[in-house]
């Protein structure tokens, strides 16, 4: 089975969730950036992530729009698919439904309600839910991002799940926006397959050995940092780099996820994109003319972005 | 109808969910134990918070529950029925659930997986929840648990949400472990039902205005806190108050819900009750027998609790 012996590389784009004016996901629209961001040159999707506002949708909602992605012709195989629940039933229906679509496999967050819980109440939730998915097709990545979560990984934990379930527990999203905690994974554990949750560390983590990128940008930003991940050996790589980080840098002055819709719905001429599900409100007037002015003076330009399905230059 | 007319007031009991081998709830001992707090003498039930582990429990797990109580004669209106979700639709449904079967009140936590989010998108999160239930028998207890959710009200968020849903938006849990601010609300919002997360605060509470105290440690200690209840005008008032500070140290100095579950399970004779959800992890034989020392040492004693249905004395 293709999900067993291949491991996820390059740039993985945590789609984000349009929603209608009632506050459903909008299907139509979500599939229609999926499509376009792999046409841009995204290895991969990382659906239901911090991103794509999921964990404020029930289970139900992330199963039918996992399912549009997958009528909408999105290979399985290019899905990373986002389990994060606090209770062990909805991380194993979550992820149960990524193994039996034949998804690549899933991301998945630590039960975050509690905090400062032990390593062993992690690792047993964790060896719960891989017992009850109870299968080898099972590939997941562990989604360490503790500035939302928090509730981290630590190196010995990652060190017991790895060792516990070597065929499973294969990786890591790294968002911790620490870079010397993502060297230290990268280089305690050969092997593992590590992504950095910020392009602004992309050319650091393929340097060091690491997979590539899981970055929120990608939606607004595919071609360039797709095109990093291509080239890193080549002598342009840190000029790329310096071009990323600059963006990175406008972007990140503004709460994340309400900034890339705002730049989706200037880009596409499409105001639905703006829309977000509380607890996250839009960006208002001021801030949005703010973040258009900054990108404005950096030269950043996204549109189309959207609304294009054209293939990836090489 | 009973709830619109209603507030809840004295102690309430966040009861615990006790779980069998393979981690489903143990519907039959969690009946048991509620049917026993309320003829120990607590006013009310707060199922489904923090320490009913209600966050790692599905929506379905919880409605079961839910049905169960009921089925099992414990009145609707003793009911105040925890909601905590970070989805919408997850809110919507266990707080229809229990408007629908007559339920005294609901428990509402923010959604609480983003952190540093607006008062406005909370704000918005209550008002499509309210919205969507779409009935005027819903009544709100807010749940402010800065300590776990991450996710506080502000005393401005508090103000907007009592004037926009009057009649809907009744009451709050603090659960701040900060007296000073419990005592900020009550003074703010003459005619709002505040009840403590600590009987530590409960004398104050209750002389300053409030209604009473929504304490983990109600599962062990229920009659005790139910007298102060009771009894907080008369001249023992302040040597009650003591006691249970005493107690409530003792138990604090614990993981609480570990430390509840093995209270109860030796109490019992019952093994089963020591048993938990992951994150969470019973305590070590060790720190049980630590637990149990110092308990002792105070002169508490819980035997019984979980078995008898005596009523309470007057």
């Amino acid at each position: 089975m293709a999900s067993r012996d291949r491991r996820f590389s390059g740039l993985l784009v945590p789609v984000v969730t349009p929603f209608s004016a009632n506050l459903d996901p909008d299907t139509e629209r979500f599939c229609r950036l999926g499509r376009s961001l792999l046409a841009q040159g995204a290895n991969g999707l990382a659906v239901f992530g911090t991103t794509g506002e999921a964990n404020s949708l029930t289970v139900g909602e992330r199963l039918r729009l996992l399912d549009a992605l997958l009528d909408a012709g999105v290979s399985p195989t290019s899905l990373m698919v986002g389990t994060g629940a606090c209770a062990l039933g909805d991380a194993v229906v979550l992820g149960k439904a990524a193994v039996d679509r034949g998804c690549g496999g899933v991301l998945m967050l630590p039960p975050f309600y509690y905090k400062a819980v032990s390593d062993q109440g992690l690792f047993d939730f964790f060896a719960a839910t891989i017992d009850r998915i109870g299968s080898d097709a099972l590939r997941i990545y562990l989604y360490h991002i503790p500035p939302i979560s928090q509730v981290p990984f630590s190196l010995d934990l990652i060190g017991r799940l790895t060792e516990a379930f070597p065929e499973t527990v294969v990786g890591i999203k790294d968002s911790s926006r620490d870079w010397a905690g993502t060297a230290r994974i990268i280089e305690q554990f050969p092997g593992f397959t590590v992504f950095t949750g910020s392009e602004a560390f992309l050319l650091d983590t393929l340097r060091a050995g690491g997979a590539g990128c899981i970055t929120a940008t990608g939606n607004v930003n595919a071609r360039a940092i797709a095109a990093l991940c291509r080239h890193w050996r080549d002598a342009d790589a840190d000029a790329r780099q310096a071009s990323l980080s600059q963006t990175r840098r406008a972007l990140q002055a503004y709460p994340m996820v309400p900034a890339l819709k705002a730049i989706l719905a200037r880009a596409t001429a499409d105001p639905e994109w703006a829309r977000l599900r509380p607890p996250l409100c839009r960006l208002d007037d001021g801030t949005a003319a703010h973040l258009f002015a900054d990108l404005d003076a950096i030269g950043f330009a996204a549109a189309g972005i959207a609304t294009t399905e054209a293939p990836a230059p090489a």
